[in-house]
């Protein structure tokens, strides 16, 4: 349905910055860059990093990113315009932004009046000459600049004269792109689109080389309106848009880009991302809420779950017929796929295509086809989940398949912890004992191992007693543990899904275990986590293409 | 900011109906009559309450409220057109819909032609004498009709025409309002003002007794657009509004009224329902979750308990000088608070007002406050997070002030857990053993317990050591558990965050513990937890407003 006539829209990813502000989330280096490669895969042109003037640990995160460049992506570094009575150049907040070495900045300022004399607590010229000044001594550092104006539509509506003001200043200091921004989410459509269309012919009026300077939009979703009014702006002439893999942001969140992309590009026909590309949408979007460790939204729009569930019945045989009747787009085209509750029919095509993926060429007619199913569905009845844990989920295939090689057979393992409250907090090492029972080639052995948790010392001990057999096992890192608590409701006695992901020098690798005790739970995903990765090591399987596996 | 010339919208709600569609979902008659009576009490007009031809359950629903009738909201029965080639007289759909007794009926049909003939397998022209006919059987026993006119936007896009005769047939039936529904749920918000500004001129046209006829809308969120359609439709001349409580339904949803009742009143001027009602909105919401069993959605615009909240130091004095700066409406016109988030950035001013909140006057220059800043900082190094503790960061408080009472002493706990292989699954009982020491009064209790987890028992033990001294803990419940790896790049001995939420009858509470042992985090979370009930059961303490804590 793309039109090529249409103009191209510029993604602009702010998860990473705005997202990261979502109440809960709190991101590692290494959870950052896992994003950045994602969206950098997803052909997002623009990724905005962090703050690293604000936050010193951004700026590692940018330097991490120019040892292994993205592909595509450009990665912008975000500030505020200088302080006030501060030169740009003695400006520490500034000196932050350049340290990152991006080619990219984005500059936000004050739109609002009010917010001028009652929050920076300055005038409103000097406000002016913050802008001005702070975009011009980017520029003169090299940098090509994109001006958030905070506050836009807020500051358009109380002192529109004044917010134009700031607008020309940010034209005046060499920015390229002007970003309009709702700040407190609560503007509604019909007004977005009538302050995007004055700013519009005001850039015409004001820009002596059309086409130049470039209209930017970035909403938040406080009045449930952000990506409608981001779509309100794109349709009178904005084309950047910001927002956040699945929405993530403070209070209500900011523009959701799973909805977004779809709908500007497969129903307005703008041109975002390749096609290829909006296919990977759904499996992007999962992966992300799997790293900043929160449950994915089911009735998401495009890429939830349900978002193309049907019940039975009439309905289904009407969509398999004809999917148009029943549904609003094709699922495929953002990754996503129908399912039809109580059918299996979804089912038995995924685990072909899923079977592909691993390099097993499986046919329908295998019996094997059926069984993988089969235990899968019952394996996800009991809380199991393979999205983010593919290693465990090969294994399972390659169970059916009968390819799977048991590197030793556990026979049990007992936790101890004793906690006694101590004078001081440094004092307080909390121990945990673990003994752990195991046999190798019909041989039993009995190891005992400490660590400063109960999954510490059970992992510790697994080791041990299984690293004079397989002493590759030395290489192998623990890398990331998750903990889900499924159906909380149930307090302490819910079940855990614990995600463990392992790694040797060049591969990482996720598996899954699931328990009412986390301590059984988390056994099961060290246990996989080895086998996986004597499995990797081992001659008599060919490395399948883990390097892909999240 | 409500204008009285603006004309009243009449909302509909079909949480009982469509709302029940979604996957998860399922309602006891109980669950219905309570969700009505809070729709009544929340003064919507229109309660549509099941499909009692399809559901013979649902007619018990409707003779249940005959019995204690609503105060103010029409009950409506909804129902299919007549089957083809059926006199609507002998048709058992429509008697059941009669059955039910309700002044109001609405009944839906097909508006597009390609579901006439694939779905209902029947001659175009039949489907408009079904529609035709249903309604005026209905009105000749004394109903009064709505039309749903389903699939009406895709309908209207294919075959124009034929859409716009459906309307006509349900319009010489004497149909009262006629509702377009965006079924699939795709289109987007232009095309929706579109097309009902043509069903707009089509009705004038038609209707020659102006006025009489009127029109609604039905929206589904495929596209992340049901409220911003819905929104479209009423500028165009929609007057009646057809959505769900937190936007329940299939797929990925209906139109959520709680972000449509206020876009509309507050922001748009049209009467809905009164100013006193909608100050209860944020409470039927979370009300309504609770019924369907659902988790409330933090992040939902206006009635989310994230709507409102504040980080950072600048931002809250700001927002406490002037709350429009950084807030969309005043919080308390939807019945939902401010939240000042307390995090890293927090400064004095997050102190004082949070302080407040729970009851405690500080004054800036009060030794205390800085003390309780920093202790929050140096707990938030070691991992802790408040933001969602806040009965904890009540209890740190109340500590750095003097006023917390101590109920108990650990001296210590011990927790065993042995896992052995089993043949079966079902047979596979992981069982853990946790032994507890704490005083009371100066006496010292040894208590034992066991749980299918160790921080299931770990709580048993505690909750058996301190039942004797403290009756009341036996109302108390753990309601959530949340565990959270910080760092998890450290692997198994990462630190782990755990949060649990506690609660009596009537009120919840959540508290953290942070440790590299998820067992001694656990623990610290569930005495905080305790100690935090057993606070609001004290005389000594005033109970302050822990309603409004998380």
């Amino acid at each position: 349905m793309t039109q090529d006539a249409s103009p191209r829209i510029w993604i602009y990813d702010t998860t990473l910055r705005d997202g990261a502000q979502r109440e809960g989330i709190s991101l590692s280096i290494e959870d950052k860059l896992r994003i950045a490669r994602q969206l950098d895969a997803l052909g997002i042109p623009f990724i905005e990093g962090g703050w690293p003037g604000a936050n010193p640990k951004d700026v590692q995160f940018f330097w991490r990113l120019q040892e292994q460049p993205l592909t595509q992506a450009e990665v912008v570094a975000f500030c505020s315009t200088r302080r006030p009575h501060v030169k740009a150049s003695e400006d520490s907040l500034l000196q932050g932004l350049l340290a990152a070495g991006t080619h990219w900045v984005t500059i936000f300022g004050k739109s609002w009046d009010l917010h001028v004399t009652e929050g920076l607590k300055t005038s409103l010229d000097e406000n002016l000459a913050m802008i001005q000044d702070t975009i011009e001594y980017l520029r003169s550092q090299g940098r090509r600049a994109i001006y958030d104006a905070e506050h836009w539509f807020d500051g358009y509506k109380q002192n529109r004269e004044y917010a134009v003001e700031t607008l020309k200043a940010a034209i005046r200091g060499g920015a390229e792109w002007l970003v309009l921004c709702d700040t407190n989410g609560g503007t509604l459509p019909q007004e977005v689109a009538q302050i995007v269309g004055d700013v519009v012919k005001l850039i015409e009026a004001e820009d002596t080389s059309p086409g130049k300077i470039q209209l930017g939009i970035h909403t938040h979703n406080d009045a449930d309106m952000a990506v409608a009014n981001a779509i309100a702006a794109v349709i009178e002439g904005a084309n950047m848009v910001q927002g956040t893999i699945n929405g993530y942001g403070e209070r209500c969140g900011n523009a959701n880009l799973c909805s977004l992309i779809p709908n500007l590009q497969l129903k307005l026909g703008y041109p975002c991302i390749k096609d290829e590309q909006l296919a990977n949408l759904t499996q992007i979007s999962r992966c992300v809420s799997e790293v900043v460790n929160l449950a994915p939204n089911d009735h998401a729009p495009f890429v939830g779950i349900s978002a193309f569930a049907h019940k039975g019945g009439i309905h289904v045989s009407a969509v398999e017929r004809n999917p148009l009747t029943y549904e609003h787009i094709q699922p495929g085209t953002v990754g996503n796929t129908r399912r039809i509750v109580i059918s299996e029919q979804a089912g038995l095509s995924n685990i072909l295509v899923k079977a592909r993926s691993f390099g097993i060429e499986l046919d329908k007619q295998n019996p094997a086809c059926r069984q993988i199913l089969e235990r899968l569905k019952a394996l996800e009845n009991q809380g199991y989940q393979f999205e983010g844990a593919e290693a465990s989920f090969e294994l399972l295939m390659r169970e059916a398949l009968g390819g799977r090689q048991h590197f030793f057979t556990l026979k049990g393992f007992q936790v101890h912890c004793e906690i006694v409250p101590c004078p001081t907090e440094s004092d307080c090492v909390p121990s945990a004992l673990a003994t752990i029972k195991v046999s190798v080639n019909g041989k039993d052995i009995l190891e005992a191992a400490e660590g400063n948790g109960p999954v510490a010392a059970l992992d510790a001990a697994l080791r041990k007693a299984l690293i004079q057999f397989y002493p590759v096992i030395a290489d192998f890192e623990l890398t990331d543990y998750k903990v889900r608590i499924l159906d909380g409701n149930t307090g302490t006695s819910a079940k855990t899904r614990v995600l463990i992901e392992s790694s040797n020098s060049h591969q990482r690798w996720t598996t899954v275990g699931v328990s009412s005790n986390i301590l059984e739970a988390s056994y099961q995903a060290v246990v996989e986590g080895l086998e996986y990765g004597l499995m990797l090591h081992s001659a008599a399987v060919k490395p399948l293409n883990a390097a892909s596996l999240s």
